[in-house]
């Protein structure tokens, strides 16, 4: 079902961590396979410097006038750095989404939800850790429910060599299984102010 | 030496072909290797179904306050809908890239120069057709001057998986080569009202 309240995500960790392609993924998904709009805006300047890597994406079901996103209502963060940065801009209300053996979340802020994912390790139960941001894109899907699993799925297809499609679509549903269980166990046990995550629910 | 002044680059061509790559290479040699600012946005709405892709990208000695390119600076097309659907919004005086094989110009705005690679051929040559975008990025270098070749080329080492770096950087100085040689004739022979290109030139 088609989302029609704007929603503002910013994705971010290292450079190489494939931030850029998650964001297509998950613009993609509203726009060509929802019926929706979205864009991606990614600003390189003096803070892109030095490894790191950071893009936004709004997804809308109107047209969308101003593409920046200043307080993210979702950040999915995969790096500590990325998570110390921009943290605290997290809108209040919002949903904060992480790797969890490359974040260390010290502080939740009020109102924050926070997801934890193993998605590096999930990656490599595959063989290959370098789709560890489609994990994050599937852990996205099951957690926000912003855009449809079907959706992000054909986005995924759509968005990566046909060679590399296979292996892609798995780490999706890897991604997707752990957070559709992770809130399975949530709406049986209620939240926590903390990480949750399967192992920690 | 670092451009100051703002300009509006947008790339477009069918989904698939690297564009959103293509433009990410050249805001990152921008603003990571040039010490410049740059943002690159991609919008998905209606007009991005069907398989077509296209993104902007704006380069800029300062901070750049509104990334939305309307009338771009340069044009770099890669298919004949691309171009037929952007040429129309080319400021006068600027420069149209076209990839010469896939792209047939049917009139060229006054005022706008209007360069030619075979990308796909070229890129055929290094037997992986997939590098044609950045041998675009690399005519686009030699061609417009707007960033320097040294800043170019990290960005394309920066942006590809270790493994193909050394094939992305050929396709690089392919493009590079062909635009240096293109523009050395057209200094020799003048500008002329057509598509230049080294067959054409």
């Amino acid at each position: 079902m088609l989302q029609r309240v704007l929603s503002e995500i910013r994705i971010a960790g290292f450079g190489g961590q494939g931030v850029i392609l998650a964001a297509a993924v998950i613009g993609k998904a509203q726009a060509i396979f929802q019926g929706g709009y979205a864009t991606m805006t990614q600003s390189f300047g003096p803070e892109a410097r030095g490894g790191s890597s950071s893009a936004q994406v709004i997804l809308s079901g109107e047209p969308i006038l101003y593409p920046y996103v200043t307080h993210p209502d979702v950040l999915v963060v995969m790096s500590q750095e990325a998570y110390t940065r921009f943290a605290p801009q997290l809108k209040s209300g919002g949903t904060l989404i992480t790797e969890r053996d490359l974040v260390r979340v010290d502080h939740i802020p009020h109102g924050v939800r926070a997801y934890g994912v193993p998605a590096t390790r999930l990656a490599e139960e595959l063989g290959r850790k370098v789709v560890l941001n489609i994990v994050m894109v599937g852990f996205f899907g099951a957690v926000t429910k912003l855009v449809d699993a079907e959706a992000l799925r054909k986005a995924v297809a759509d968005s990566v060599p046909p060679a590399l499609e296979k292996l892609n679509l798995q780490a999706f549903d890897k991604g997707f299984e752990y957070g559709s269980l992770l809130m399975d166990r949530i709406a049986e046990s209620g939240e926590a102010e903390e990480v949750l995550s399967l192992e920690s629910a």
